[in-house]
C-alpha cells in the first residue's frame, strides 16, 4: 500500500457511550449501538467523504470505523477511527472496571496515534477524567474526554461542536494531560465539576484557568499546561483500590453514621469539611472516630464542600482534622481526591507511609502549589 | 418613661458567633466574648451616640445591648439589641440543638421586634437558614443570617458592610422569610450554598434569583418574594429528627457502602446522585439496598451533585431511584433537602405517607413549582 | 399541485451578506455571490435531502433557493426560503438605504411566512436591528437577525447553529419583535450591543433579559416579550433621516468641536454622556451651544457612555442638560436611540413637539419604563 | 522633633472631588469643601485617633490634615495628609489643566511619600487614570485613583471600603503605575472604562486582567505589574494638546459630518471603528475625507466601538483605513487612545513621524503586545 498524505494525523476515539450518541425509545434515552459512525459519515463536518475515496482510505485502514475530517486551517487532515464499546455506557453505570478498559485502549493504541478522544456520558465524566488523569503515568499526548448535553442525533446539539473541537485539539497540540472539552472550553480533567444539569455550559473547572479556549481561534494557554518531569515511559497503571468513599459532613452529624460508614472494608474516605477544611472541634466523640479510622490505616482526605477554595496545611482552622490524621486536600475537587485515593491505594508496593506522601503531593496538576508562604509576604491589613 | 420617636423601628439581633466577631489569638480566629457590642459602640457607621445621649437610649432600654444606627436615608431609626450567645459557637460546631435556640429566641421576641438578624459563621450558615425557613411556621417579619469572612476587628473586612445592610432591609422590608444576605446580595435562605471559602462574594443560589440587591439602592424583587398563604399565628416548630444524613453517590460505590450508611437509626437520607437525578441502573445489589431501606420507612431524597439542575418526577432517567422509592428532590440545595427532612421527620402526629407528601411539595419556596408541563409545550427541536 | 403536509411552517430567510457567507480570498474575508443555499444543501443538520425529493418540495415552491429542516422534536418541518442581496454586504457597509431594502422585502413576504430570518454581518447587526425594530410598525411576526464570528464553510464556525437556531425560534414561536439571535441567546434587538470582536459570545443586552435561551430546551421569558397593544395592520416606515449622528462628551471637548458637528444639515443628535447623564456644568460655551442647537430645531437625546445604567428625567445631575433641551434616553443604547430619531425625524407629517414626545415614549421596548416613583418608595440608607 | 515610628510609610491623598465627598443640598449632590478630612477623623478605620495622641502625629506634620490608620496584618502604620482642591470637582467638570494640576501636584511631593491616592468622581476617572498614566514619566510608586457611587457620609456607601483599600495598597507595594481601585480590585489606569452607572461594581478592564485582588488578602498579581525599563528620574509631562477629539461611525454617517468634524484646530482623532476596527470600504467620500487629514498631518487612531476586542495591523479588515492613514489602535480603550494623543501631540520636539511611532508603541502597558505571529502559530481550524 502507498503511504497516506504527510499532513493527515491520527486519533483514536474510545465512544464508551453517553447522551452523545443517544437516541430516544418510549420517550427515554438510551444509548444505539453501531450507530455513530454511520451517522457521522452523513456529517459533512465531520467526515470528508469525497477525500476519503479519493485516498483510499478505507482501503488503507481496512475498516470501516475510520473517518477524516475537511482540512483544518493548518492544512492537516485529522484521521480518526472510533472503537465503539459494547454494549454503550451510560456513565451513571460507568465503575472503575471500566476506567481500567479505557486506560488499556488508550495503552493499546498508544503509539499509532497522535492523541486521543473519549465520547463520554457528562454525568461521571469528572469522576472519569480524574481517575485517567492519575492513572495514565508519564503521558505524552493529549486524551480529551467530551460527551454532549444533547444527542448528536437530535437538530440542535452541542455533540457536534464538542466532538470536533476535541478531535482538533486532540490532533494538533501536544498537550501532555488528561483533559475534559466542553463548549468551548478545554480543561485539565482532574480540576472540573460538573455543575449545570440542564446548560451546555455544564462544566467548571473553580480552582484553575482553562487550558485552551476555542472561539474564533484555538487558544492555549501554554503556561498552564502541565510540563512532564521525565522522559520514562507512558504506562496505564490499572490496579485501583474500590474500597473508598465520600463522606460529606453536616450540622448533628452523628458518631454512629460516621463509624457506620468508616467500617471494613472502607480503606480510603474524603471527608467533605466546611468552608477551608473546617470540622466541630467540639465533638470528641466524632474526631475519635476519624483517630480510630485513620490509625487503623484508612486514609482520609480532608476536602472542601466549597466549589473554590483550599483546605491548607498552614490553616489553623483544620487543625483537628490533622490531629486526627486526615491529609490537608488543598484544592482538590472531591472527584480528583477520591480517584487519586483510588490510585495511591492500588499501589501494592507501597507502604502506608509512602502512600501518604503520594496523596499529599501533587502528582498530575491535581492541587495547586502551596501558596501560603508567598501569600503572607503580600498579604495585609 | 417618654414614647420613643416615632420613626423607630427595632431589630433583634441575636450574635451565635461566627468570624465576623472573631480575633487572632497565637496564629488561630477565635470567638470573642462581650466584645461586639463594644466594638460596634465605637463604629459610627453602626452606632449613633450622640443620638442615643439624646434621646436616653440607654435609659428606656435599660440594658447595655442596644444600639441605634444613623439616620437612614428613609428617615428611619434603626435601634438594635444584641443578644451574645454563651460561649460564641464556630459555626463548625452548630447542630439542630442550635437552630432550636435560635428559633426560640425568635419566638420570644417575635412581637417587639420589626425584624430579626443572626449573626452567624459562614461554614453552617447556609444549613441553620434552611432549617429555619423550614422551624419558622407562619413567618411574617424577616429573620436574615449574615456574617463575614474577615472578622469585624480587621482594618479590611466584610462584616461592617454585612451587618449594616442586613439591619437595614430587616427594619424596613417586610420580607416574611429566612434569608441570608451577604456582599450586596439577599438570598432566600433555603436556596444558597457556600460556593467560596476565601471570596466576600462566598455564597451563591444557584436556582433563584436574589430576593434583593444593595447597590446604590436597596431594590427588592417583590415578584420572587414569599407571598404568605395563610393568616396563622407564627410559631417555631423544635422538634427535629437528628437521625438523617447525606450519601452521594460515586462511580464503584459499594452495596456494602450504602447499607451501612443506611442502618438504624437513619431515618431520613438525601441521595446526591448525577446529573437530572441519574443513578446506575445496572447495580440491582445497590438498588435493592435503596429499596430495603424505603420499604423499612426510611424517607429518602434524590437531588442532584451538580450546583445547578433539577430532579424532576417526569424526567425518565432518574425512574430506577423512583421504582426504589425515593422523592424526586426537584431543584433543593443538599442543604435544604437535609433540614426539611429534620423537620418533616421530627412531625411526630404525621404518618408516613403525610411525611413524604410534605417532603414532596413547596412549603417555603426551597423548590420551584414543576414547570415541565409548561416546558413540553415551549420547548422543541 | 397537493397540499403541503400541514406540519410545514414557512421561515424567509434574508441573507444580506457578513462573515457567516463569507470565503478566504488572498488571506481576506470576503463573501461570495451564490454559494450560501448550495452550501447548505449540503448540510445534513440544514436540509433534509430525502424530505424534499419525497415531498416534491422543489416542484412545488418552483425556485431553487428553498429548504427545509429536519423534523423537530416538535413536529414541525421548517421550510426556508432564501432570498440573497446582490451584491452581498459586508456589514461595514450597510446604510440606511439598506434598511429600507430589508424593511420592504419583510412587508412584501409578510403574509406568506411564519417568521424571518436576516442574515447579517455582526459589526453593524445592532444598529440594524435598532432601526428594523422602529420601522416595522404593528409587528405581528417574529424577525430575528443573525450571523457569526466565523464563516459557516469553515470547520469549526458559529454559522450552523446560529441560524438552526433562529430558523427553530422564527417557525415555532410568536414573538413579535425585530429579535438578534447570538450563541444560544435571542435578544430584543434594539436591546444589544456588539461587546466583543473575538468571541462567539459577541453580544450584551445590558439593560434587559434575553427574550429566550437555547439550551437543552427552548425556553421562553413570555414576561419580557413585547406584548402588542394594537391590531393594526403591519406596515414598514421607509422615510429614514439620515442627517443624525452620535457625539460622544469627553474631558476637553472644545465648544468648536461641538458646534462644528451640530452644524447644518444636522438635526438629530445622541450625546453620549458621562455616567448617569452627565455633563460639565461649568462650560457657558459648550452648553450655549447645546442649547443653540436645541433651539434651532436639532433633537438631541441624552444617553450614557456606560454599558449599563439609564439617563433618567428625575435625576438632578443631568439638569443642565434637560436646561439646554436635550431629551433623557433612558437606559436607550446609542444604537436604538440613533435609528429612533432617525425613523422619527422621518415622519414628516409630525411637528417637532411631536416628534420629542415620541423620542421621550417608549416605543418598542427599546427603553425601560420609568420606575423612580417605585424606587424613591423601596430605597433607602 | 523626635523620628517617627521606622513602620510608618506615608500616603499623599489628592481630593479633588466627586461622589464621595458629596452632600444633598436641595435633593442634588453636590461637592462640600474642608468636609473630608473631619468626617474621617470620626471614623475609626480610618483614623487612630489614640495612636496620632500618643505619637504627637499632629505636632510632627504640623498641620491638621494628616491622619493614619490603624495597625495593618503586615504591623504598618499608614500616615496618609491629604490636599483638597478647592473647588472641589465634580468629575464631569475636569479638563485637561486639572490632570496636569494632579501630575504637579504628584511631582512636587513624590519623594516624601511612599504612594499616591487621587480622589475623584467616577464619571470621568478612567480619563484621568489614563491621562495621568502618559504623563507620569518613569514613574516608581504607585499612583491610584479611587471614589465612590455612594457619598461617604451616607450611611451605606462604598467609599470607606474604597478610600482605605487603595491607601493599603499605595502604602505597602511598589507597583509603579497610574492605578484605578475599586470594589476590591485594582486595575490598570489606561485599561479601564466605566461600564455601570448604578453598581458599586462600576469599572471594567475588559482586555487586562485586574493587577490585584483584595478579598480575605490583598493578592497582587506580579506577572502583570507593569516593569519599569529604565531607572530614569520621574517626572510629569504637563504639555497637553487639547484638539483632539472620539468621532464613531455609524451607518450612514456622512462625509460633511467627518468632514465638520476633523476641521481645524483638530489635531488627533481616535476613530472609533466596528469589530476589529472595520470600516466602510464603499465610501469612496468618506475614505476621502479621513485621507485628506491624515494627508494634513492629523494623526487618527483606529479603536473599536466593542468593549473587548482588538484593531491589529495584520488583520485585512482595517486595511482601507490604514491606506487612509490611520493607525491601529491595538486593544487600546477609547479613553487611552485620546489621552495618549494628547500626550504624544503635546511633544513640540518631536516631529509627526516620530510622534505616529508613539501612537503605535505600547509606552505605559495601554496595549498588548501584538500576538499575531504566534497566535497563527497555534490556532487553526
Amino acid at each position: 500500500l502507498p503511504c497516506r498524505p504527510c499532513n493527515e494525523v491520527r486519533v483514536f476515539v474510545i465512544n464508551t457511550g453517553g447522551t452523545i450518541g443517544m437516541v430516544i425509545h418510549d420517550d427515554v434515552l438510551a444509548p444505539k449501538a453501531n450507530a455513530l459512525v454511520q451517522s457521522l459519515r452523513k456529517l459533512p463536518i465531520l467526515h470528508d467523504k469525497l477525500y476519503a475515496q479519493n485516498t483510499c482510505l478505507y482501503d488503507y485502514y481496512g475498516r470501516n470505523n475510520t473517518l477524516v475530517l475537511p482540512l483544518s486551517k493548518a492544512n492537516n487532515r485529522i484521521v480518526y477511527t472510533i472503537l465503539e464499546y459494547k454494549p454503550l455506557l451510560d456513565s451513571s453505570n460507568m465503575t472503575p472496571d471500566d476506567w481500567v478498559r479505557i486506560g488499556k485502549d488508550i495503552k493499546d493504541n498508544y503509539e499509532s496515534y497522535n492523541g486521543f478522544v473519549i465520547l463520554h456520558g457528562t454525568d461521571t465524566m469528572a469522576y472519569t477524567a480524574s481517575a485517567l488523569s492519575f492513572m495514565c503515568e508519564h503521558l505524552g499526548k493529549p486524551v480529551i474526554l467530551t460527551g454532549s448535553q444533547v444527542p448528536i442525533y437530535e437538530l440542535r446539539n452541542d455533540g457536534r461542536d464538542n466532538l470536533l473541537g476535541a478531535l482538533l485539539i486532540a490532533g494538533q497540540f501536544v498537550i501532555p494531560e488528561v483533559c475534559l472539552y466542553f463548549y468551548n472550553k478545554l480543561y485539565r480533567g482532574n480540576r472540573v465539576t460538573k455543575v449545570d444539569a440542564a446548560s451546555f455550559n455544564a462544566f467548571s473547572s473553580p480552582n484553575l484557568a482553562p487550558l485552551a479556549t476555542t472561539e474564533l481561534d484555538i487558544t492555549i494557554n501554554w503556561d498552564t499546561v502541565w510540563k512532564p518531569k521525565t522522559t520514562a515511559r507512558f504506562q496505564v497503571s490499572t490496579e485501583l483500590n474500590q474500597n473508598v468513599g465520600l463522606l460529606r459532613l453536616f450540622p448533628g452529624i452523628t458518631a454512629d453514621t460516621v463509624k457506620a460508614f468508616l467500617q471494613p472494608p472502607m480503606e480510603g474516605v474524603v471527608l467533605e469539611t466546611y468552608g477551608s477544611g473546617n470540622a466541630p472541634d467540639n465533638r470528641p466523640d466524632l474526631l475519635a472516630e476519624l483517630r480510630k479510622a485513620t490509625d487503623s490505616g484508612i486514609i482520609m482526605i480532608n476536602c472542601t464542600q466549597c466549589l473554590r477554595g483550599t483546605v491548607s496545611a498552614s490553616y489553623a482552622t483544620g487543625k483537628v482534622l490533622m490531629d486526627a490524621g486526615l491529609i490537608p486536600g488543598g484544592d482538590m475537587t472531591p472527584e480528583a481526591a477520591l480517584s487519586k485515593l483510588s490510585y495511591v491505594l492500588g499501589k501494592k508496593d507501597f507502604d502506608l507511609n509512602s502512600k501518604k506522601t503520594m496523596i499529599s503531593e501533587n502528582l498530575r496538576g491535581e492541587m495547586s502549589a502551596e501558596l501560603d508562604g508567598a501569600k503572607l509576604c503580600l498579604s495585609d491589613s
